[in-house]
């Protein structure tokens, strides 16, 4: 058996094509919650404009929720960027990272139709710390063991860079979801200004290269 | 953290996994649509040939989105043929792309369900809109940033053939999507003519070459 | 446009990513036609056992249009095999093998609710020629656009193998289908050992190489 | 037709993108069955929270198979590690080990509905044991027709720890399911047990290399 173990996992290109089959059906499916609200035929133009109107909400989590399965697949991808071994312990650590993001709709669902509860927000929350777990998890692991293929100078450097990127994302997350004793739109929105941030900050900030 | 913006998403063979798994569920899932309109078994031939007939403008939607995702994707994938280095603005914009293509089923079903709604047409439209602008952001933006490897021979008319392409395409399927002041069915029609012309005027004007 | 049009389609990987997204996406949706029979709980282990006996025509319906898709699946990855270069009219030859690809779980869908009903029957039978002859006209146009990478050997050998593949194919299929006229049952069941022969019998004829 | 079946499957890149596709969507689907189970909006957080507690034996289900999945799939990657050609026999032999991965949501399904029904698991234990008979099978197969790339060296070792670890796995598979007539959760419980056994011991065993 240890013997299977060494042998086993190896395949680089295997597990980010995996990755991005999960990523990319997490991201398709979230439409699922996006139900044409007049499914009758032969409603006026009105109606069907305010019953699109209403879906705002289901909008609302199906942005956060793409935007989230984008950071995190950002964040896995770059990692990859600098890994060129791998074993069965990182295969276990994505597989169980995986787990979270396929659940990721699940969680969404729930955040959608119950937008005001604490608990929902509570369960969502839950669904992005431990992939952020398993991803400072997978760096530290893949450093420990090195798995990793980076010129001397640019190590420390990196491993600051993607260690502490896990670590302020996290803590501006819980610090969203702990919002939601004041409101869950404002825990909901605080998320999404977080995200927008990491979408666009990089924008303006260029020419400092 | 601007760091890890210089770090990040430079894994150019992931991001298209990413899109062509977003294309190839979105595509798939067209099909959610298509149900079978008679789910009782025992029915006479006749009866079952006369409720497939009646899924006729559902299949329609079908084939225009079916369409539009592929005119998508080959103007997406033609990009890629050219860019040879990545970073974190193109794979957000990329991201943001995929975001409109994950909801085409939404607005498709939302299209097939109310087939003579203005209101329908115009949700589709902004859908289509919407990648076509990211789209073309995506090409200036790489060009701008020297993420492009072309020829300096054929650069000016690379660049002049992809951006005109956007610019007609969404031309046609604005002035398609007006045409629902004078009936939803003319715009349909009008926008498949144009996808027609799209994935067929090739094999005519070939010997040009 | 003309100029956009040879620069198009070009990018071998994407094509072939895509189309294994499709399948693999199709494959794994035929299982939605499977529903658990008995959705409620607390039911004897007889009852259970005897409600999934009733699903054996719906199982019939999986196994046969899984095997389709591993069989069209097998054609087009063999003609990749020779081809070296692509463009976009074979991008949209594909395309259109493609919606063919995603349409059948629904035909089965159909099949399966109707299965002693000879339009579902011809329904099906429709949906399994249209990408036979695409996938003829995929080769075809590959062969006469000097897209193929074939020892001068072989390429004889070779575009006959391919060629009578598919006309002896949808030729039974053709003739199954045509059975339905005696009974429904007698053409899925030629069907599927038409495919089984497929999928077997170079087990049994390999010595003969 | 024989020189067709010479010339057929032998395209490895495309087996392992479309097992990486079946995969990655039944992880994902799996999620299906975890449905909000309140779907009114409007309920207190007490009663969200209790209806998610009441999910249990949902998500076990959900945890079993995703783990199942990831376990297969560790095991045929391991050995496409080590092949280095294919032909359509072993083609086959992958599309029905995918039709059983494809089948899986489907009888976790069954099994997350009946969780105290011995028809359920025994349905469950089918579903586990064939993909188990086949990747043996495969692997069989491409070592006695010269299909692998193994230096001579770690022949007999590779070879030893690939057919033992099925053959182990699934004898550990078949006892838990025996457990059944003592108690259904015991099955469930024994295998999850034998799972995460396979997924975390070799962190334990490292240092012994």
């Amino acid at each position: 058996m240890s013997y299977y173990n060494q042998i086993a996992g190896k395949r680089l290109g295997r597990i980010e094509a995996l990755s991005d089959g999960v990523f990319a059906i997490a991201m398709t499916i979230l439409v699922f919650d996006l139900k044409d609200p007049l499914e009758a035929a032969a409603q006026s133009d009105t109606q069907l404009f305010t019953a699109l109107l209403g879906l705002a909400p289901k909008f609302l989590s199906y942005l956060l929720s793409f935007m989230m399965l984008g950071i995190f697949w950002t964040g896995q991808s770059t990692q990859f960027h600098y890994i060129e071994k791998y074993d069965r312990n990182l295969s276990w650590i994505t597989l169980f990272f995986l787990l979270f993001i396929s659940l990721l709709p699940f969680s969404t669902g729930v955040l959608s139709n119950h937008i005001t509860n604490r608990t929902a927000v509570g369960l969502y929350w839950l669904n992005i710390l431990a992939p952020g777990i398993l991803l400072y998890l997978h760096w530290w692991y893949a450093a420990k063991h090195d798995c990793l293929s980076l010129p001397k100078a640019e190590r420390a450097a990196v491993d600051k860079a993607i260690k502490s990127r896990v670590v302020t994302a996290q803590s501006l997350y819980a610090f969203g979801a702990l919002l939601c004793w004041v409101s869950t739109y404002l825990s909901i929105g605080f998320i999404i200004l977080v995200q927008l941030n990491y979408a666009f900050a990089p924008f303006g900030s260029k020419p400092k290269k």
